[in-house]
């Protein structure tokens, strides 16, 4: 029990909204549900829910929460009996404390990641043949997040053993030690990754876009409104999930990823793709080196309960600075 | 339990081998894994399994059976107990009689759909990343399957009663008859639908490309190589799944659909989306009206056992030519 | 002498300005560079003069010219004279008649189609890489015009022989008579072309868009917004010329087509690409046949001087309803 | 007189030719006309002719030539006594002595680049609509020629004064001095462009494709079969030019671009884009920048009579390393 769904939404302080909205809203082309002086919603053409990405008014930019939906109340309740067995922190948020949302169950997670479970979201109008409305990169839905974290093994071991995710891809080192993998419950190559680095910090969210031609777009209107200095990597395709690929960093220097084009991984007895160092096809597919930013920031996350950052961890494994990571 | 996993694979009987592998191998650029003198054993770049599509020498076209996979054997068995307390005519293949698959389950469902379920399938190479063979419509993998049925209730409450289907999709007639359904188990608008209609027939499999511009060149291809008579209807914009799509008839007239675009349906609180016969939304979302041909043809399916065909039953509810079904 | 560059606008009479500026403003995406009460101006994004499309209020629909620009004055005088020469009916409309425009000579052509040329147009911001403002089908300028007429020979007699035009492909009846031609000055497949019908009429303007996936947006948006039912054929491939093309009906029923990958003419040396009426490979290369409105209406000529339209003439050779003309 | 038709065709020396036949046949799908033991001849699919590129079999590798198009042998003629009276060394090809080719009239112009005229080539059947043969990039046609060299105000003079080109972009030095210019006969953006480099050189060769997507599936097959290490810089958008493009280098090093999306420059009152220095926009549009072999690397050309190179001279400006170059 404790039945995930999905990647749901994430929450991040940010710390000049009105700027953040323009790069959201009026360049991408996200569509804002609703706004009030402390917060913007944001949700994808083809979300039938009230949001997927909540801006949030704070002095310095942090990870609040990543979130995932479950199916039900249940799932709510055995989780957090999971997570007390397990002697986890954890902290409630009743329905009515967050907008739009019902009770949340938020939890650090073996890495430090904070971590938002939740079963209802209020309803919004699906806007996917809306397509006059469609403007910038066409953003469909969230998708996926990805995380450094200090010890990949421990992180890979915790959501495929107690929290039932499946392995879509892998990267192991020389010595056959676990330096990345790509986690999911809906059956496409990801819900959550997680990369050696020192962390816990979030790498990025990745957005479902419809094709290649959106991420160009978005790429032709970004150096159109003179965001062009946004696009820190690609376009571009992994080699890893095979999608087609765009990493901007937003005003406050969260990374987002334009993605498309992955696979469906619902077979129970598809064999997780294994990448090994020494293979050049572990290279990202084509495209241009990434930056050292790509490999060296990062967003922190926010303690579960108090005003501090949780702290950081150098990882477990030798520093690397390959290509092919996603 | 008998938990099903996905759309799975189809068994046509064709009349010419040769002619039809020129079809889907040369023209829609569909991967031939196997042949031998009297089958042919195709897959999309995107599987990795040996097939999802089997055409079998045959004196007069029909459908074999329409496949899906389930989670496990012990899946099987669970369904196996489950038809046999509903009374249902099966018939077991064991492991090696059929061509790389395991074991396999065939049903009369209660429409007279011959329905097959196995767990294994031999693994092939995935050609995801194989870009330089990609050729024609690019197939990635199959995604659908759609009948017609005389009683579309009928056939709707037991795959969502008893087989754990969820609805995406419905149609209803003025007086809130259920005329169309589409439902899935894995995430997306559906793996089989059900539309009211002389049956049981199969109206067309369902196959997933990357992109709108895969299905534009395909149809470049079909006409410069004189198939362009193929091309029943399309390309267009569904209203129903949002899907871009064509429809295609192979030289035997078994017809295919290219389908590309449509979207998540994983939540549980998903709410199906109802089209009314009067909602002028119901239309196909833009593109030609549907011919004659659409409508009145489909491909009968064999008897589970022996050499004649499923007997047809007249639809339940009235006829209509409405343009907005799929 | 008389150095024609390109098709370069037209002016259209329609009844409401208002429904008009929607249809192509809002959904089309076309630029509206400036509006009076009587008049809208439009260009595309990479136009950098002030328009390619007049709209002039007006109690019926017609035509009032069609325009090509021409070298410099010299090259109106030059026109001048010849079409004197010839004893053609001409009028000047002298600079400041017209908004943006310079002197403009006006002509009734062999077939009665009204013509305009002129040298100079005022400048305007050309928004080419404006790429935040694309919407709708994102036109990008205009290509070119379609006439029927009575007597495509003659016509093709004229605009090769006098005015300098070269033939990029025809087609011809069974008995080796012309029965439509494509011709052009920029050396593209055409700035003009004739086909045989009751005429002078307009069948259609042409605009050129950047690629297939901005007609299947610009269809997308069309049906998102109720203009579906302004889709009169296509989405489809030509056989003729090769364009990727829409036709749509505006709300007068003036016809355009948005069209886009036809091919380099520049050559002296190229060889006409001739159709015979009884050759397969004449008909549109895929796509559904063209309904019966395509065949049967066309724009109406203002006459010259005064309110008349420009009288009818039945054509030359037999109707026929092929399904290969453009 | 001396009417120059079109940038034409180029003959390279490359040292592999089975090597240069996979690069350009199997992996990028141009179309291989013909090929005796020291030449390979090929064409894109559009092109009615021979060829627009010659591979020769040569102990170095260098450029033999860039071939332009004239409308008629008289005009060879024209060219012809221009030259002589400039006092320029030519150099007679009769017809017969080059495979497909007429008589061809070389020259080295102001800058020591080796041009070549001819009027007349061999017709080949052009494969436009052969989309079954379509792969890798689909190149088209040959579009334009960039060298370095010394002076560009020299040849800009040249070119524009004696030649009869017409200036589409330029860009100019914070003291006002010429940096680089696009050229053209046809009217799009260029036919030929200089830059200011050590020359001269042949920077790239660039190569109409129809769409995006055709470099994005170019960069797909590259990647599959091991190629990816030859794409020197993008995709990107030029700011220049608004094409979108990809850079690479085949096996000898000769630099070729993929190239689409510029625009129409039919009209003599167009007014060429400045570029400034120190203008943020004349920075490419997006996309990573040019590695350093990007500006520093380009092809030598071979003298015009016997075995030796051209000299090369230094840049008469200080070098810059723009990003925004073409």
């Amino acid at each position: 029990m404790g039945d995930i769904i999905r990647t749901a939404r994430a929450i991040l302080g940010v710390t000049d909204l009105e700027r953040s909205r323009r790069f959201y809203e009026d360049v991408l082309g996200f569509v804002l549900t609703e706004r009030d002086d402390d917060h913007l919603y944001f949700r994808g053409y083809e979300e039938h829910v009230h949001h997927s990405l909540v801006l949030k008014k704070t002095e310095v930019p942090y990870v609040e929460a990543i979130g995932f939906k479950v199916r039900s109340e249940a799932d709510l309740d055995a989780l957090t009996e999971r997570f007390q067995r397990e002697g986890r922190k954890i902290r409630w948020l009743e329905k009515g404390t967050q907008r739009a949302v019902g009770r949340a169950l938020r939890v650090e997670d073996p890495s430090g990641v904070v971590v938002e479970y939740f079963a209802e979201m209020e309803k919004a109008e699906r806007l996917l043949q809306r397509y006059e409305l469609y403007r910038g990169a066409r953003m469909q839905r969230i998708d996926h997040f990805n995380c450094l974290v200090p010890d990949v093994q421990k992180a890979y071991d915790y959501y495929i053993g107690s929290l039932g995710f499946a392995c879509s891809e892998y990267t192991v080192t020389k010595d056959d030690r676990l330096w990345a993998a790509w986690l999911h419950r809906k059956p496409n190559v990801h819900d959550i990754a997680f990369m050696n680095g020192e962390g816990p910090r979030l790498h990025h969210i990745g957005f479902w876009v419809t094709d290649p031609m959106s991420i160009i777009h978005a790429c032709d209107v970004l150096a159109s409104v003179g965001y062009a200095g946004s696009i820190e990597r690609g376009p571009g395709r992994h080699g890893l999930s095979n999608a087609f690929f765009l990493y901007l960093r937003d005003p406050d220097g969260h990374r987002i990823e334009l993605y498309t084009g992955d696979y469906l991984t619902s077979d129970p007895d598809f064999e997780p793709v294994r990448w090994d160092v020494d293979d050049p096809r572990r290279q990202t597919f084509w495209g241009h080196a990434a930056p050292d930013s790509w490999f060296n920031e990062a967003s922190r996350f926010k303690v579960l309960d108090g005003d501090g950052l949780v702290p950081l961890h150098p990882p477990t494994l030798e520093k690397l600075k390959p290509t092919f990571v996603l």
